[in-house]
């Protein structure tokens, strides 16, 4: 994979996954990201690195909230921005995914950004692509990384390190992508030890993080961490899969305000959103002093325009 | 609601209602709006008030038409607009409508246009917002201020003034946020008398608006108006509330030509859009002379534009 | 048609058909679109000839290709484009299409891009606008100018001229609007011949197009042929009016290796798409040196902004 997204120069040529992409690169990134954030918050208008470019949303799976993210950060740019409407489309007339990024790439399109419930399908354009660049908006429960890019912002502006943290992430990590590119990037940059909690039917398989550790018990992980990421869970799954009622998960895996005591008392509580408030967090955490659950949507902007401005900026 | 409008140093905060805003301001946006028009007419670019600035529209009910108007006033002067598409967001995930504001908001959006079938959704997000400006763009049957005031710049302009004027507004009183603005907009610059009009089943609660006359009977009510507002009849109101049925209702509640010669022969004729023509008007009369129809379309994108200007213009 | 697209000084007022639109009129907007494209190559910025302007997307019918293809043109000229909401608009509660064009257009909108199913749709529209201009974007089986355009411009490109040459196209022509605005478009231009084939039931009738040769035999018509356009069979038309199933069109009519052969060995292989590979046209055709089907999406860009620039430019 990341042989696709590095071209022979060694330039980021897509963003398909965080995985293999190195600390360097990651922290150029991240760099970027705060440094465009900067200029954003003194007041100046962001600089126009994207004009006359053109990005195209193609979301086969619906989400508002990263495309909005994705398209103001491209627009914020200066980008042309167009949301493909994947329900009124040629591909739902027939045509493969492939010519339909074949026919927008010939309308001289710069950049796709990608969500689809299967794995690979951003890297099986990016492999089809003629000089268009390719950026993962999400792809089944592989990756989601611009989702890691900003969560480590949120972190490294709270902690100034990742290196040697304790972080602990909780809910359905076998089907979440969030946690995958989180996995990846805090290990690319040194994180100390890495926790995944949740019922057994919604860990990952035993083999899949060597060096992370495993556990049912949400309390025993949460001692002295310094970072708790909650995910979202999906109602649906967690009954099926896990055969756990919603009021009981509270009680197993919510994250109240008794619960993140066991953490340090500077922990930082994360969530990618939408929240399930009552579910998998208490309201009272969601909205306390220590979660910067806004910072991350605040970072979302900035390092997507980190990212668009790498791969597209001239 | 007015405190909720307006900031402690008297500026106006967010845009929810005419009620209680006074003379004095809702001239000054009349006026900005008509000489941003005379800018526009007279070919010059808009000036670029909003550069950098990012507007997202929130509408829960769908209306292209006064999304479109107020999609186009924030463009003409610059600014980004996000159409947040309900039907497919975190709301329609289980998100509360508050915390997707505070998303939104994150990812420093300066406005929301919001449309809503519940009285109040606008105030209920006004009283949530950390910075951003709301606009009420229609909530249930309360408010729906940018028609008020596109309605009043459009009888200003012809009449030259609003104090002393008789205006009749006829249909379904009761159900309509149109109606109310027009009625707080128009009291508040003094307006001469406001009838209004209708099927018994139709009309508002006899104390809710004491400075008006209430009335069925159309007809008498016509008597040397100086302006008609006809309002958008729901078919399917119309029948289950009033019993009423559609060629019934023509002819005792629709503005034909032979009725019209009742008012002033310089009366005006206005409708909010969109017309059912043969039931409420009359073809002939929505196109004649005395229509302003078109001009209320017109003036809706200045008055946004102006609106727009005064919340986020530095 | 031709008198209402061209107003009394002799400009081009709308562009609904190419039907009599003229070799000179149709060269001009094809050397304009080259012109634009040459610019766009060479890196320079697109000139802003439409900022300022507003254009309004009004498809009645679905169409993500041309509809994006339109809106990038537009935008990149420095419009403000409008995708208009058909299935959400007022249009959809019952307003009639001319007063939904009346309403766009008091809100200052310069150029309606208009599909519909209906032949005559946009000269309707057209016969009704104050001063926006219309483009047909595509009506029923009557016309699709732009894609005519396009076309023109891609043959052109490769060839070097029209006169003279044979053309062959291929498929439902009965049904097809590309299929008439190419015969308008090539036969204002000098064409040598034109052939139309497909099963008897999807040919046009006989006295329609008295200067092309329609035929079912494709192998026959292909011999010595220059450029060979393929058109999209849609499915459930094919089976039900011709008979034929979808493993014997292929064997028939479909554009294989060994059948394209027959032209000559420069001939054009075209498809207005999206493309049903292995049903009229082979994936290695669709694919091959011959096929410049990818050169059509990219010049359907410029020639829209140069009709687009022809209309609105000041």
């Amino acid at each position: 994979m990341t042989d696709l997204q590095i071209d022979t120069n060694g330039r980021l040529r897509h963003l398909l996954t965080l995985d293999g992409l190195g600390r360097e690169r990651i922290n150029a990134l991240l760099d970027r990201a705060a440094q465009l954030r900067a200029g954003f918050r003194g007041g100046a208008s962001s600089p126009r690195l994207l004009e006359g470019r053109t990005v195209v949303n193609l979301f086969f799976e619906s989400s508002t909230r990263t495309r909005t993210s994705f398209e103001l950060a491209a627009r914020r740019l200066g980008a042309i921005v167009v949301n493909f409407d994947i329900a009124n489309s040629s591909t739902s007339k027939g045509e493969s995914l492939e010519d339909t990024l074949a026919t927008l790439e010939a309308m001289d399109s710069d950049a796709f950004i990608v969500r689809h419930k299967e794995n690979g399908t951003p890297a099986r354009l990016a492999a089809h692509a003629r000089k268009a660049a390719i950026l993962n908006a999400g792809d089944g429960n592989h990756a989601h990384p611009t989702q890691g890019l900003l969560d480590l912002l949120t972190i490294r502006d709270h902690k100034n390190r990742i290196d040697g943290l304790k972080v602990v992430i909780c809910g359905d990590i076998k089907h979440s992508r969030v946690a995958r590119s989180d996995i990846h990037g805090l290990s690319a940059l040194g994180v100390g030890e890495i926790h995944l909690c949740g019922p057994a039917a919604l860990l990952p398989a035993a083999n899949e993080f060597p060096h992370c550790q495993v556990d049912e018990d949400f309390d025993a992980a949460l001692s002295a961490a310094d970072v708790v990421i909650m995910l979202r869970l999906q109602k649906e799954r967690m009954e099926s899969l896990s055969g756990i009622r919603e009021t009981d998960y509270f009680a197993r895996y919510g994250l109240s305000h008794t619960r993140l005591a066991r953490a340090r008392s500077d922990a930082l509580v994360m969530h990618p959103g939408p929240m399930n408030r009552g579910i998998e967090i208490a309201p009272d955490v969601a909205d306390g002093p220590q979660s910067v659950i806004l910072d991350q949507v605040a970072n979302g902007i900035f390092v997507r325009m980190a990212v668009l401005a790498e791969l597209l900026g001239r």
